[in-house]
């Protein structure tokens, strides 16, 4: 069999092709993995509309939370063997030498390759890895479970680390989506008191039951007063939340001296208030994915049985049904394809 | 004698009264000053226009830049004796038990008071001073030079410290006016190497001389373009202007991972491109004025030869001429009331 | 009554007399406090016998972990009102304005006093207490289960901060006596793994009870043996223990890059191997009590629930017997003086 | 030509053979050089003996401070070409996955390989470097003068940050020697105010040319003593002297919180006084060399006109009596290899 079936944007803003097309060869270094499971990421979304300055390849396969089994492997590749549970990252690859990647910021790379960005990712059958990039699955875990890991569960752990928040300090979690609800459980797992602030009940009970200490509804209050008269502001603050107000919101959730860091990727600017940054000594940060230490230590907390991402599995065929979900925030926790019942 | 001259702020936005009122006696824990010299701080005029959310006190004696000789020290001081050359700061006070006194965070205490602004300043013959929060002038200083220091000095070598650029690494200084000069001169004594961005030749080569590497007439050429092409972004900003072009212009002037510190305290908001920050890993902070620890290593700094303020003396009686030349950007350097001449 | 029954050293390595004494009055800043309770800890038993090279006062009441009612206070004192339940610490004041006490170090104050050492602790029926340097004890606590936590919670959880582990990354704690079973707890808590080595088994089993995921009697394995082969080494030790032998097994334990903190005051020196420091770029750390902010944050944890210390209650009555049983290392978890039956 | 000279170890603790021997060819990633000059570092004398536990390859061409010409590139180099001016260095490969590359702590991989030890280096007219690993020489560099800033250069300046002394603060630095003189000139480059101490007045004499504030000879005089009387003790000790009692010197020299770190790898252990170090809050930790990073910004400050090497060219054919002069420690600064003069 040469052929799989692969969901494919040829175009920006259509519709995917859910089709069959070639199963890729792997070259040096890379190797071929047959898919178990991929998570969708609203990245997916920005990538098929092509709404970012930079584009994607195209025609291209999205996705860069796949995993699956290694089936082949490329010339020099040590790192991964055949019969390896392994997944795809965003972080696809990195050049190795430039001054971010001899730093331990191989995330701010900038000849970096990304996962179903611009190299072709984990909506298909099979998909190519670069083995020095590729995730190592712990013994153990549930494929299903673990695909939200590789890209939310990275994203918002790292984000966690760039709060600088302490163990035994508070945090608040803007925003209990596919990120936020991942967020609330690292956060709690990292020693961290969690605040979560969301609109809706059912998302702030999630949180609740992952262990948040303090939930707000911001269409009912302002989570700023609240924050501020309930703890007297937290000690740092994750957006995950991609509404500008979140934004906003979370200068006044912060106590003096707090980090904001920004962990989604909306468009537009956001009127950051410079009077109070100075004075109350704030610093506001932009964090995206994390390296491969990062992932590492990601997945250590699932294996360590801290993280239980809330999913729903959809074949690969209901691909398009799913995005207009996410398009109309419809989605609970995060969609996962699932390829084992794909012939 | 019981009265002396000063500047007196009787309503917001009124000229000052120059005219004779009573010394103060000091209180327990503070000490009375006679004034050799004292900067002029743009606060001071934010002070006098009431421009802040918060007020000062009315009437006001605005001023955080004076050094003098201490003439009388109130009951429990151990700190200061008779005779000690001593200046005030910004930071007046704090209370020594908060979470941010207690962590070396005495700036962002929520019970401090402020030179020249909750309590009366520098510009009059004599001050109070809290004896625990006085800066020791470093003996061999003249009075005249150093008083800049006292606030515009500890202000930028704090926010350089926070912009985390490392000894051998890029610092762009944006704005070269009367914080940003001695800002080339505490980042070329920490081993920094810096670009100086300015809208004004004359300040361009005062940068120049100061030990600046590269400069950039902001007018002439987009400062991003110039320093992405020469050295490929800096790792740090510190703003010093307060246009609010420079905010946006300073995001673009970074590299990758790098830290933008604000210490300017203009009104208003500036559109932060959420987008750029973090895919390229921005850290954005406000930083104000300094610990008595920064203060006491930005005077040693000044000790050590490092560090020449560029000032002009006046007479206290030209105190509304001086801040007609602030409101219109005429000052070169540093103005720093004489005090030497005032019978 | 102006008496109270209290344990007094008269002579260093003599027995405690228990016997009447004049109740203390508060002078400025200070406050009279009720105990209701007092660990007992190894501190006190240098004290008593005058083991270090700078002598504690004499007579003296040791005791630096006592809780208690406020019933009388000084002049200026703001902290603290009557009828709040405190307690001392080891670090009974600092001076406040000195480079540590400026920095956030107070611990390391040259001018500090210590309680129970310089100045009168907790060993009797009242004790006086520095109002700025009071430990606040958190409403619901049990003061006879939080009194170790004002010298053994607060001594290990500043030094496990000290060994820089973060969240998920292993630590070994060497000694699961008084010290080393707070640790266990407060490492837990802050998310980190924990293996735990004692040459009791009982210790040990405690260890796991509390979380460690593995423990090593060193009596039968070496520990850094097992501990490298089982996880590749340690990112940090913290030694509580005070055999030396232990010092040069945290060397062996921890893999390349990682922290050992001493966090006992054992005499004598302990033979650092400098090749193995340098190659393996090991860092070696001592950390003593903890800060007024360590102070807070560890009483956090065990009013979050997170800290149980194992502790048995006798009489002041007992304390020369108590003793005794500390130098033969009798002792399981912390002997608590109780104060509520003494008449 | 096939055949080059080179200096070879043929059995420990033996004559160097200068002789023949075939010139290597670069398999994939590595690169030919053609050396202009070749620093010569204790490590080699180390070597040559085989003192250490792991030794090195037998016959073994030393050397790790070698600047050439690239001459020939083997399969997949893409960093390096034909003609670029290159350097070796200790850090000749790391596995670039685990997880000390993984975290910019390359230096500590256990699957390094090390020039002049487990690789041959640069005592011959021809070396091979690891592409990914070759120093880029700044242009305008004399070949000779920045030799030893390949090993002796990089070890200084990454020994000095690990001090984690800030700009303004003090730094002892122990041993004017082939590292210690150059760590001088890096502490001033880097803004710290510098104490040197060493047995040898010539050697200070060139100290205090480099910008040393204070000079101590310590058979005349306790550096301790001294240091505590005038500046209170330093923050930071950076020992590059191998002679035991200098460990322990450099204990009493530190202000408490300070940090001590070793850069030499003499055999032996050193007693650590565990009381000293609780109580005054210290830390000792080992460094060793530096990443490719650490590489980069050390011959940045060449490159700055901040380090002046202090040097003398020897004929390869003059190693023998160069290692007897070493190992009586009568080099003054550091010996350099000159290939240009070699027929």
């Amino acid at each position: 069999m040469s052929t799989m079936k692969a969901a494919i944007v040829e175009g920006f803003g259509e519709e995917f092709q859910v089709k069959d097309t070639a199963i890729p060869e792997p070259g040096p270094g890379q190797v071929l993995v047959k898919l178990i499971a991929s998570g969708v990421c609203h990245t997916d979304l920005h990538a098929a509309e092509g709404d970012w300055p930079v584009k994607p390849k195209l025609p291209l396969i999205p996705g860069h939370e796949g995993v699956g089994i290694v089936e082949k492997i490329g010339d020099r590749v040590t790192e991964v063997a055949v019969g390896d549970l392994i997944g795809n990252a965003w972080l696809a690859s990195a050049c190795g030498h430039c001054q971010y990647c001899r730093t331990g910021w191989e995330t701010l790379c900038e000849s970096q390759t990304n996962g179903g960005y611009s190299v072709d990712g984990s909506f298909g059958e099979y998909m190519l890895v670069d083995a020095r990039f590729a995730a190592h699955i712990p013994e153990g875990s549930d494929p299903h479970e673990i695909a939200p890991v590789l890209c939310a569960g990275v994203t918002v752990y790292k984000g966690l680390k760039m709060t600088e928040v302490k163990p035994g300090q508070w945090v608040a979690i803007s925003g209990i989506g596919g990120l936020g609800h991942i967020a609330v459980q690292y956060a709690v797992a990292m020693g961290m008191r969690v605040i979560a602030i969301d609109v809706a009940d059912d998302k702030l009970a999630l949180a609740k039951k992952h262990g948040a200490e303090i939930t707000v509804n911001a269409f009912a209050q302002d989570p700023a007063e609240v924050i501020q008269e309930k703890v007297g502001g937290t000690h740092g603050v994750l957006v995950t939340a991609v509404h500008p107000k979140a934004f906003g919101q979370a200068i006044g959730m912060t106590r003096r001296g707090g980090t904001i860091v920004f962990n989604g990727l909306p468009a537009g600017d956001f009127p950051a208030p410079i009077f109070d940054i100075v004075l109350k000594g704030l610093t506001i940060r932009g964090s995206i994915v994390g390296t491969r230490q990062d992932m590492i230590e990601a997945l250590d907390f699932y294996a360590a049985g801290k993280i239980k991402p809330t999913f729903h599995t959809r074949p690969i065929e209901d691909i398009n049904a799913v995005f207009d979900e996410m398009r109309h925030a419809k989605i609970d926790g995060r969609v996962v394809i699932d390829y084992t019942g794909t012939k």
